[in-house]
């Protein structure tokens, strides 16, 4: 599992999805109560496989010298309360940012989005003031949460999320699907903000029936996309 | 025949118009019969030569254990009506996707675009309700059929299309072509977005006599441009 | 030191932060009351460690054959004015001059800019033609230290600024760190102007009670990211 | 002479100014009467230093067995109008391409732009149908210098023109130079662009004192940037 987490990683700044140390992945093994994540502010060419953090279900450290990410809390809440997903990815990449920063969910403009989101990728309302200063990254997790719930999003049908003034999670049943979630979010990302140059975000919105079909195509008992 | 495609398909990832397995390439033998594409869902890494899929003209498997892309019958339908090609791409790059989630064509705005896409790279209708739930891949060809049918556009001039919310396809006399015609649909494709920032499409249209102009420096009888 | 400052010269470009030579790094001595600097105008390609040019706090050379950058007085001054800066970059990285050319600041529009730049990045106001012809380079030095004082900012808070019509300034206690805010900053000019093309400045302004927390988070003694 | 040629048109697609054959890079020997021009439409993975074709200076082929770029005569127009310059590069390196599809010429914006072009890079007028019909290349060349000459502007004061729905010029005394302009035109080009995106183009402008103070820092018997 460290290995997984490891690897799904070091895939973020190989695909351009994260500078510095701006991102972290996890993965859930539930049948254990654990979870192993990213070390905090650790380079990525110096990560070894062996600093990866293994914590309990409330992020409490159980193995590993090093801090864990700081955005640990988050990925506690929604693996609670998304029960069904097994890794979470939190990145700053730059286009689903620029969403996040003009606090905008991003729209099925395209089959390249429905292949993979049934429908907008929602962004979360500001956090108050007290859920900042009280506790930041538990209640990050709650307002991600609580955006599923208020617009009856399934978090399977959309794996991603933009969190207001911040930036992209998105998660997956395996770390390596939630990687290429962001790797995708991303790419719609930066498409849907330049499809915008090009015409009105009316214009560009994908009927409801190709959305079902490209998404369909590709998920549930009637998919026949790729190989089986 | 397959590793012509195999190496074309090897391509598109290689000049950054095809992420995970967003994208396929085809020939056609229409001497045989027969129809090469890769197959659906695999990632690029791991593709072999010998995971080429061969169909017969109504894209039914002839040879190989794997599915062929799924959107075999948009190929197949192109070779049906366009039967002077020999080679089909799609692939969802980044700038063209940008015009077919607008809806809009690509207008020739300079001499590069004139040195390929004789005029305006035409955007299809959107398909209706029926026409995506019935028979969606082979739809999608019919419909770019219809664009050029009623447009009046030869595909050999002209030779890509954006689909509407979709993406393009592009074609080609060999598979070598094609993938050239859509890395260049791609460069003018961004370019034509950056150049509606700087003036109005008006004020970017090339005169037609400079349309004409490159288009026969570089194709027909009185072609000058490179070796013969 | 030498070493430190060739090597934090050598990553601008493969950070794709300089093209040809415009960029340099220098690093103080205050004990000594030694500047090393970048030679003017040598491709980094042939630049060679013994190359870094030594000055005095006046920016006079004390060692190696080569002129210091040409910007070398805007150094001196920044060095005196900030007496707790340790180096200082300067580049003409692509989307800070963009905002340097519009004559505008980097507003906080999330966290990413938070985590490092404690509110707006600030630009100065146009040099006068006096300033200008009179002793430029100085005077460069002199409108930064101006709008960090006018405005009331503290140059360990915000430790970049955008020089009108020219292009950023960065600092930090090593020139690795001041290399990493110019990096950074880069990265958040990118985001903020992309981000105005999705909702209007106002709207992407972070609420200052999330640019708090996110930038107390890295820094200050109650700081939590990261190892210690 | 040809290795220089060789070398200097390599650098094109290293640069990514360059799409498959999209440029080319000549230079002349005054004394000689010779010119020295890549080949027209050989791929640059395939071209060898001997391809390189050596001509009169109208153009004629005196050495090599390949044809010359077909814009060789646009090539020689400029090498006899302006007498001073040693090479000539074209590309259709996409930022600049675009200002030349709007058909606007690059406002001096910033000091990037100034180190290097002493005021705006024109943009020519469109050819009219008959200079397009009768004889394309020479005409563009003319084009050129009647917009240096309407405008008073000097060749070697700004090395680098936008030709109107085509793309860009560049010249230098050597094929190394004129490759570097070719690359700062590009770089230029897309700030200026974006520069635009936040604030008008007059609030973009240069002061002129300061155009004056960096184009001076650079060229000129008073110049003091780089090593002498």
């Amino acid at each position: 599992m460290q290995k997984n987490v490891y690897e799904a990683n070091l895939f973020l700044p190989k695909a351009g999805l994260v500078k510095l140390t701006w991102g972290n992945v996890s993965q859930i093994n539930r049948d254990l109560g654990l979870i192993v994540i990213k070390p905090s502010g650790v380079p990525y060419e110096k990560m070894q496989e062996a600093d990866m953090v293994v914590t309990d279900l409330s992020g409490k450290v159980l193995q590993g010298e090093l801090n864990p990410s700081s955005d640990i809390p988050t990925h506690c809440v929604l693996y609670q309360k998304f029960p069904e997903i097994g890794a979470v990815v939190h990145t700053h990449s730059k286009w689903a940012v620029c969403w996040a920063q003009a606090g905008r969910g991003i729209s099925a403009y395209g089959t390249t989005h429905a292949d993979t989101f049934y429908g907008t990728v929602p962004c979360t309302r500001d956090l108050t003031q007290t859920e900042v200063e009280v506790d930041y990254e538990v209640e990050t997790g709650k307002v991600i949460v609580e955006t599923f719930n208020e617009k009856k999003l399934d978090p399977l049908a959309i794996p991603a999320v933009i969190v207001k003034g911040h930036g992209p999670f998105t998660w997956g049943d395996t770390p390596q699907k939630a990687v290429e979630n962001s790797l995708i979010l991303e790419e719609v990302a930066e498409m849907a903000l330049h499809s915008e140059e090009l015409a009105s975000a009316t214009e560009c919105l994908l009927p409801g029936y190709l959305l079902d079909k490209h998404y369909f195509r590709k998920h549930g008992s009637a998919a026949y996309y790729g190989q089986f």
